[in-house]
C-alpha cells in the first residue's frame, strides 16, 4: 500500500535493525584545516610532522574555526525518537522525509534485546535479567495494532497529516544531513559519551569511522586529547 | 502511575486538547529595537510617529538585527509531531521535559475533528465527509492501547528510554523556548502561512497575540509589509 | 620588510584595485538541492523541466533548508572596512589573516575616484564634482604616513598587535570563507543592494558570477522571482 | 565639527583610555537555569544546595542548553581592532554604529604603555625596555595625521564611507551586544585567557564581573570546574 521503501543505498553502513549512515559527500579534509589555519600565519603547509601537530596544538586551544572548512553530508536512517535527539544539534542542515506528504512505510525499530531501567542513573539503562522472549512479542504487537490504526485511518480518507498521530516514536524516518567537521565533533563527543542513549550511540560509532577515514589526523589528535 | 502532571500554569492560553502557551519572561520592546538602530545613527528617541516609522523602515528594507535584542520566553505544552516541526528553528533555544528521565504522562492529542486528505496539495488537509465519530473511536483505541503497552514494558522493568519506542507522536511533551524577535517573526510568518499544519498554526496564533501585545508598533509594521 | 606577499592565486577574479574572489572548492548543486527536497518527498529526479520547476518552488515558498546542502569555499582579498560588513554574516565560517602574528603588508585599497556624500540617502555615496586627482594624492600621503608609523613602531620593537592601532581600515585582509548556498543567496541579496557600499557590492558581483557558474538553475530561479 | 559624543551612559564601566561597558538589561538568572534543567525532570527547585550542586553537573557534563534562557543584552564602547575579535562570536546579536551614516568622532585608543613583541609566543607581546614617552608621541602623532586627513576628505565633500578609509583600526566604536549565559562563558573563556590581547582581556574582566553578579552560583560553579 505504501509507496516504494527507500533501500538501504549502495555503501551505506547498517545501524540498528533497519537503519543507516551514508557519505553522500565531503569537502575538505585534514590539510584544509592545516592551510585555513596557516592563512592566518600567512604560509602554507610545512610537512606532515609540522601539520599534524598544529592540528593537534589548535584543537587544544580551541582554534576551532579551521575545521568548520571541512564538511559532511550524510544520508540517514534512524528512529523517530533518535532523529529527535539529533535535531537538537543546531549548527547543520538537515532536510526530512514529510509524514504529511508521503505515506509512511511499516518500518520501525524493534530492539534485539531490552535493557533494563538503570535506577542509579535515571536517565540511564541497564542490562537486567528481562524476559526478552515475552517483551519482545509485546512491543511488536503494540507497533503493529499502532500501523494497522494508521492504515485504516488512511483507508477512511483521514489526511496522512493527522493519520499519523497514531504512529509510534520507534518508527524510521530519513534525513540529509550537512555539517562542518567542527560540529560533527561536538556531536560525536556528546554522542559516543556512554550517557548518551545505546541507539544513537550506534549512529555516533558508523560516522565517526567515516570521519576517521577523511580526516585521519584530525581524528587522531582528537582522541588523543580526550582520552588525556 | 505516572509522576504529577504539570498543570497548565497560570496565565498560560490554551491550545488544542491539552496543550498551552505561556509568556515566561520578555526582554525588550518596541523602543529597544529603535534605540538598538538608533546606536547605528548616533541619535535617539524621536517622538512615536517618527519611531514607528523607522522600525517599519527597518523591517521593509531587511534590516532586521536591531529586533534582535529583544527576547521572548515561552514556556510550551504540545504533541511531539508539533514539536518535531518546532525544533527545525534553529536560532532559538530549547529545553524539553526527557522521556528518558521521567515516566510520561497518559496525555495524547485527540482532535476534535478529522480532516481528509487533500488530493489538490498533496501535503495538506480540507475538510471533508468523515465519520468522525466512528475515527475518533478508533485512533483514541490505538492510542490507549499504545499506552497500555508502554505501562506494561515499565512494569516488567524495561529502560523508559526502550519502553517509550511504543509511543505515539500525538504524545504531549513540553519544552522551554527562548527566541529573539526577528527569528519569532520569521517563525510566525512560516507558521501562520495556510500551508502550516492545522495544529502549529494554533499554536502560533497563541503565540502571535502574545507578540502583538509585547511589540505592538512592529507587529503592525510587519503586519502591513506583508499584505502588501 | 614584511613577509612575502601572498599574491591572487591562479583563477581569482580581481576585484577593487589590489583584492580578489577566488573558489578554493565546491560540493553540491543545483541537482543536489533538488534530491535533497524529493527525500522529503521520497522521489528522485523527474527530468530538468520538473526539477527546475521544483528549485523555483522551494525558493517561492521559503523552503530554503535543500539549498544548505550546498556549500561553497571562498578565499577572500579585501580592504578591512568591506571585511567588517563582511563578517556581520554569522551563518557562515571564516578564517582571517592575523595582524598579531604576521606583520602586516603595504598593501591598502586607493579608490579609482572618490564619490560625494549622499544628502538624501545619509547613507549613500554619489558621483559629485570633485577635485579627484588633489583628494587621491592626499588619501594615498595619508595612508603612506600610517604606514612609515606602523613600521616605525615595529621597529622600536613594539609588540605587532599595538603597532597596528596605527593602521587604516582601508588596509587589506585575507580570509577563507565557507558558506552555504541558502546563507549566500542571502549575502548576495543584501550586498548587491544598490544601498549596499560599492565596494563591498563589487565582491558581491564576482560571488554572484560564481553562483551563477554553480548552480545556475538556482540562481535563474532566484533572480525571476526577486524580479517579479 | 563632528556630532554630539556619546558620553558613557551612567552605571558603564570604563574600559582602557575611553572605551566602557554597561549592562543595558538581563533576563534569567541562576534559578532560571535551575528550573529549565528541571523542566527535563518534570520537577522544580530543591533547595540552594542542591540546585547549586545541579548546575555544576549541568556545567560538568555539557548540558549548556538550560543557560540559554539567561541574556545579557550590553552597550560596548572599544577600538575597531578589539571590536573585530569581538564580531568573531557569532552565536549573539550586534547593532553597530555606522561610520557610513555618521561622522566618526575624534576618539582613538592610545595605550597607556607600549608592550614589546613577544619573541617566544610570536601572537603575543610581553614587557619591554621601550621608550614610552617617545612611541607614544608618535603613535598619537599618527593618529591625529589621520584624523586631520579624514576631516579634510569630508570637508572637500567626499562621502563619509569612503573618507573613513584613512581612519585607524584604533578608533572607537560602539554598539549593542545581546548574547545568552552559554555563548557568553564561552567568550569569556576566550577571551579572558592569556593569550588574548590585552585589550579584549580588558574588556572580558568588565564583563566577567557582570555574570558574577547576575549569575553568581553558575559563575562560581564554572570557575570551579575550569580551575581544576
Amino acid at each position: 500500500m505504501a509507496g516504494t521503501k527507500i533501500q538501504a543505498p549502495e555503501g551505506a553502513a547498517a545501524v540498528l535493525d533497519k537503519g543507516f549512515v551514508k557519505l553522500v559527500d565531503f569537502m575538505g579534509g585534514d590539510m584544509r584545516a592545516v592551510e585555513s589555519a596557516r592563512v592566518s600565519f600567512g604560509s602554507v603547509s610545512k610537512g606532515e610532522d609540522r601539520d599534524r601537530k598544529l592540528l593537534e596544538y589548535l584543537l587544544e586551544h580551541g582554534h576551532f574555526s579551521p575545521f568548520e572548512h571541512s564538511v559532511f553530508q550524510l544520508h540517514i536512517k534512524c528512529p523517530i525518537f533518535v532523529a529527535r535527539q539529533w535535531f537538537r544539534h543546531r549548527i547543520a542542515s538537515y532536510s526530512e522525509i514529510s509524514a504529511r506528504y508521503t505515506e509512511v512505510h511499516d518500518e520501525f525499530y524493534i530492539p534485539e534485546a531490552f535493557r533494563a531501567q538503570d535506577t542509579v542513573n535515571r536517565q540511564g539503562s541497564v542490562e537486567g535479567k528481562l524476559d526478552q522472549k515475552k517483551l519482545s512479542a509485546e512491543y511488536a504487537a503494540a507497533i503493529e495494532a499502532s500501523y494497522a490504526a494508521y492504515s485504516a485511518l488512511l483507508k477512511a480518507g483521514v489526511a496522512r497529516e493527522m493519520a499519523r498521530g497514531v504512529l509510534p516514536v520507534s518508527q524510521y524516518t530519513q534525513f540529509y544531513w550537512t555539517i562542518n567537521a567542527r560540529a560533527l565533533l561536538n556531536f560525536l563527543d556528546l554522542r559516543l559519551d556512554k550517557h548518551a542513549q545505546l541507539e544513537i550511540r550506534r549512529y555516533a560509532e558508523a560516522i565517526a569511522e567515516i570521519f576517521r577515514e577523511k580526516m585521519p589526523w584530525t581524528w587522531a589528535a582528537h582522541r588523543r586529547l580526550n582520552d588525556k
